[in-house]
């Protein structure tokens, strides 16, 4: 660690680094910055005091362990970056021209310190340039189709550097630009992003890294419109994706995780003899599922989702990686198949992305019998 | 990229590294690593037919872009890794004592290459000396307080390392000794694993990484038991993380993500007057959503979930973060409290973590019902 961090400092001005800032006996960064900047380290008594009493509020009742006090030590002129979500603080230090910042490495403690604590602050010691960036997210289209419909603008945009960023079940561009004039800048941001916008279609469906969840769920509020999932090979991520987005309780009316032919039959009402006849990864079912669960909750749309996961349930005429999605409004449903490689994971990943992407598509269309 | 790679060079034997090897233009690890070791590159016939192929499952009758080719340049000398997972092959480099190993870096083509191809690969170039180790994982404790609760072993093992990792919503242990005679290493791991164990009692879930959800499959299976979930704040999370483990339709029999009063009621049999006279979050709605799914699936165990989950939502009396999960068998219901800090995610995850939990430890119960 030691040597990664004189390396860093030979290199560059701003070192980030995070993890290693806990309460056990493996966690040495703070010590090992504080040896090589030569700073002293003591113990901050308000930083202690926070420590203790997140303590008593998830273990009410137990004393806390000695070794947790080492989280309050601060090396000398740092500057303390607090942590909302988690005992150890971010530190920010300044030494010989560098700036170093080190932040804990449980994600969404590193996630949310960087975002209030460093950003804001980077942005104004840097220089008078700084990065501008878009987050395009697209689905359904490979990697290098993406970057074959695309890389003819980049020409055309010197002066931006875009990276393309393979983030399964879908596609991330990140359009970039330095400026010290932030109108300019948005608005060369707002006219490449318009240009690849319209090479892309309706496989991009952000601009701003909104995840396909978020996008679902705004277009189902603009049209006033619930939905409903029953879902077999998906096993509940069509769900869990759903109402991860917060105020998804407004427009997601439930969902239905039949595993079995008899909630199929009994809750969803598909019936046994189509089961039977067809089979319960068909077209049919999938429809039959779609239209059960709309029914069932008075949803808009339904959605039904029907597979064979893997790694067993396989056959030559229905593959591991075949699914059908199928959706129902008051019209009635229809569907699509899809054929997913890869192991169980990535198949139950793409079939709920594929059944989100169906869910947005169907308010892009010009009449979606909304009448 | 040059720079990272020549420190790497100056410091280490093996170096590893993972990305950049895609299609597009900003994927440059192959071209840097064969200019600084003084390699060419020349297009692989067996590779670009690989991808070719597989971009035509992908993607039937399309023209595969030519850029795709890219990934079929090979530095001289160097081995193949084939990667069932993707497109983009990893490359073994020797060269000058070192060994450069180039792999893809999106996770699952990483994970599945790194296993396959160079996990045992290194195992027969390292010298006599490998490490063996164990993956402890343990729930429901403080990562201060697992340490408290170990460390005095670490003393009496001093040829062992022991990492701790707080993983949310666990912790992890990862006792490890470095040997050259795999027996007395596994005899050592497996008494200092057993001291852990009752140091850490019925908190430690595992001790070869299975995950809880896989855990709570085994104790299932063994006890030749069945599950059913109804679950409202975690939205399908606890299903999801059910079904994440192949073969677990043979104990899975169904879950509802009732996020609607309706959906409890008219599915699950939650009496409306309880609802209303309780809330639809409180220890009766919990209990009463577990009884229900147990008797509408026939399951063994049903396992209810309701909660707050924020970021809305909240109230003085019931505030985002609490959470009832209710557990029944023939005998009946009976349901645990919880009160989760962070946000909608992180108490979305320590809800299914709790839930899958309490399921888990309703089996060590030396008579749990079955009679």
């Amino acid at each position: 660690m030691r040597s990664s961090f004189r390396h860093a400092l030979d290199r560059a001005e701003l070192i980030i680094s995070s993890g290693g800032l806990g309460p056990t006996d493996d966690d040495r960064t703070r010590q090992t910055v504080a040896e090589l900047l030569g700073r002293k380290l003591h113990i901050d008594e308000r930083i202690l005091q926070h420590i203790k009493e997140r303590f008593q509020r998830f273990r009410p009742g137990r004393v806390m362990p000695e070794i947790n006090a080492r989280q309050a030590l601060v090396p000398e002129g740092a500057m303390i970056l607090p942590n909302p979500k988690g005992t150890a603080p971010g530190l920010w230090l300044e030494a010989n021209g560098h700036i170093v910042i080190l932040l804990p490495g449980v994600p969404s403690e590193l996630q949310g310190l960087f975002e209030v604590e460093v950003r804001p602050r980077l942005a104004r010691v840097g220089g008078n340039e700084r990065l501008f960036t878009r987050d395009l997210r697209i689905t359904g289209l490979p990697e290098s189709e993406v970057e074959t419909r695309v890389s003819p603008l980049y020409a055309l945009y010197p002066n931006t550097e875009t990276t393309i960023l393979a983030s399964p079940p879908g596609i991330q561009l990140h359009p970039s630009v330095w400026s010290s004039d932030a109108a300019q800048a948005e608005k060369l941001l707002d006219e490449i992003v318009d240009r690849m916008a319209l090479a892309l279609g309706e496989h991009l469906y952000s601009t701003h890294g909104e995840t396909l969840e978020e996008v679902v769920g705004c277009v189902l509020t603009e049209n006033r419109a619930t939905i409903a999932v029953a879902e077999s090979c998906t096993g509940g991520l069509l769900a869990e994706r759903l109402t991860n987005v917060p105020g998804s309780s407004i427009y997601f009316l439930g969902g239905i995780v039949c595993y079995s032919n008899d909630l199929k039959t009994r809750v969803v009402d598909v019936p046994p003899s189509m089961i039977e006849s067809k089979g319960a990864v068909s077209p049919e079912v999938a429809m039959a599922l779609a239209d059960g669960i709309r029914r069932l909750t008075g949803a808009t749309l339904g959605i039904g989702v029907t597979g064979i996961a893997g790694p067993g349930g396989g056959s030559p005429e229905k593959p591991v990686g075949l699914v059908y999605i199928g959706i129902a409004d008051e019209r009635g449903p229809r569907q699509k198949d899809f054929r997913f490689l890869g192991d169980r994971d990535r198949i139950r990943l793409f079939a709920s992305q594929s059944a989100l992407d169906m869910a947005r598509r169907y308010f892009l269309a010009p009449s979606h019998g909304r009448s």
